[in-house]
């Protein structure tokens, strides 16, 4: 269904508005919800505010939140959420490095008592405008396993980069450490189809091409082996142990816990300030030669071009100027929940605005 | 064949002095590639000691190298390597970061100019010592594929972290990434074995099960798909875009390039001070703990035990008090070769000493 961004944006404003949380951390949230469904990240959009607001009723997330250092150095910050939903805390973290970076050349920013912060690359995306690299980290609840083990005991834990090109699109990768995500199995449960070998493992250890029995049972396996179950611990400990923030397998899941109940997920974020090293100018000329003599090297038999990391993302963003999504049904039911929550009127915000950004040129 | 550490590290620094270096740098080398021996990683430990003798005497590596920091800020370094051996720019370097981290909170030093630096973990485990977590990174030339082409165009550009525990042991992991080091595709090869399909792809870009036709022909997978990919392309960008170094395609095999050839590869290191963002010794517990509920996770069917990043590699170097190695066939023939080479006599050096090694408690 056809939505202008301008009316999903306004309309989860008002959501969040009408939920306690002040004007600007509203917007904050917004943009980063829209921008995920301008890229296509639908699994990270707007989808799930309907569920951070139930969480804000319920007491574990704060909608008064102040997330504020608690702790500072020339080239680093430690961030406490205070209970924020992860996207304010998030933009707040990555701004608060870019800021330090300027100086330093490079800064981290960690923050805990944090929530789910959804995709990481929105985050990371915020460094390139600055003329900075951007890496941005989050731990999450264990829902994968260790390599040689049959129990979830760390999470997916997510990893994004974005980096300035010239001419061409910032280079963005959002990835989590996981061979594939809760949600692409779950998908794949309700089509019933099977799965790949390598993306599950049942209750035993043994690996599962039965995505029925998730997410009730059994673990998400780690990309590549023990290098993503590695690169998992790495994500935890610049996300969490770090910063103070809960661990691993104390970390609460967003959207299945006690929704009174603060889930303490950590994050880390990085910035790298290019000027410091040489011109920007330089940097993105060399980087539109990287991109291009990837993307122009032989292609395998049947493939018709070799895509940078974020360059579709990018395109869905840009070849949309009139600013109009075509959200998935899930998504749509998601909202119309959400109105009924927060007491808005579905048709008038959406649906008749859909109808008028439908006709606009 | 067993030997004593330390108449190898002896044997291997006489090489290095006899071929010009200086005792100092001569010490650095044996120290780097004696440790990986010693963890295990044949690989990457004194067996490629000749191949880069070969490489100063035909110039390409510069045996009187004065890796020199060319430009810098409170908490980053540019170093310039001066096509020096990648063990003594990538020491320096982190060595660099670590210092400047201990003001900083966090620091940065890429290197421009270098040569192969083997294993990148011993650099990320200088960190540790001093309290640090160390990351550690470099680029290789170009044999692995992008998702989607059939050419080669950028390297498995490896990556390493070592994190500090209390009484576990420093939790280090040491990937490339690529799904299998092209090492291991030529091994099957000469045993004459097929390997799992998602390793490597041949000239027309499927997928091949045949490792005989590498390494002249084909291209390796990254590991994880684009995920992968995705990394190397920011490995890249850290350490060759931000230094100056050679990029991806345009950085020559260490190995297989004219000897009189400088190689450009380009390196990244991140050392991160742990005491400005807590205490030290509160860290090192939390890590105890994060380690000890993965280790004791629930077991998969027919699994003996859950092994930590870097476990097995410290538990060799610790399980062998009396410092004897017991190296394979193919290094010591390297060995040997790297005597005729140098005039050293490989018997009163290594055989002999053997013996005596043997014999002592």
């Amino acid at each position: 269904m056809k939505i202008p961004i301008s009316s999903l944006h306004h309309f989860c404003s008002e959501a969040m508005t009408r939920s306690g949380m002040n004007g600007d951390d509203a917007k904050t949230v917004a943009d980063v919800l829209t921008t995920n469904d301008a890229w296509g990240i639908h699994s990270h959009g707007v989808l799930s505010l309907r569920q951070y607001l139930n969480r804000i009723r319920g007491g574990g997330v704060n909608a008064r939140a102040r997330p504020r250092i608690v702790k500072e150095g020339p080239g680093w910050a430690l961030i406490d959420a205070d209970n924020a939903l992860g996207m304010i805390s998030s933009c707040h973290a990555m701004r608060t490095a870019i800021m330090k970076a300027r100086t330093q050349g490079i800064a981290y920013a960690g923050v805990r008592n944090s929530f789910h912060s959804g995709a990481a690359g929105y985050y990371a995306n915020l460094a390139p405008a600055e003329n900075m690299i951007g890496i941005a980290m989050s731990n999450t609840n264990a829902n994968m396993a260790a390599t040689g083990s049959r129990a979830r005991i760390l999470g997916n834990n997510p990893i994004a980069y974005a980096v300035p090109a010239g001419e061409e699109k910032n280079v963005v990768l959002d990835i989590a450490t996981s061979a594939a995500a809760g949600r692409k199995i779950a998908a794949a449960g309700s089509a019933g189809q099977t799965i790949p070998e390598g993306w599950l493992i049942d209750d035993d250890g043994s690996p599962s091409t039965d995505p029925s029995i998730w997410p009730d049972h059994g673990a998400l396996l780690p990309m590549a082996g023990h290098k993503g179950f590695g690169l998992a611990i790495l994500i935890d400990v610049l996300s969490a142990v770090l910063t103070g923030a809960q661990i691993s397998r104390d970390v609460l899941s967003w959207s299945q816990a006690d929704p009174s109940q603060p889930t303490g997920h950590g994050h880390a974020f990085i910035a790298i300030d290019i000027a410091c090293f040489m011109p920007v100018d330089l940097f993105r000329k060399q980087m539109d030669v990287m991109i291009r003599n990837i993307r122009n090297a032989p292609r395998a038999v049947d493939v018709e071009r070799i895509i940078l990391p974020g360059e579709l993302e990018q395109e869905r963003g840009e070849k949309n100027p009139q600013g109009v999504l075509d959200l998935p049904p899930y998504v749509m039911d998601s909202l119309e929940g959400l109105a009924k929550d927060t007491g808005l009127d579905f048709k008038s915000h959406l649906v008749t605005r859909q109808a008028a950004g439908g006709q606009s040129p």
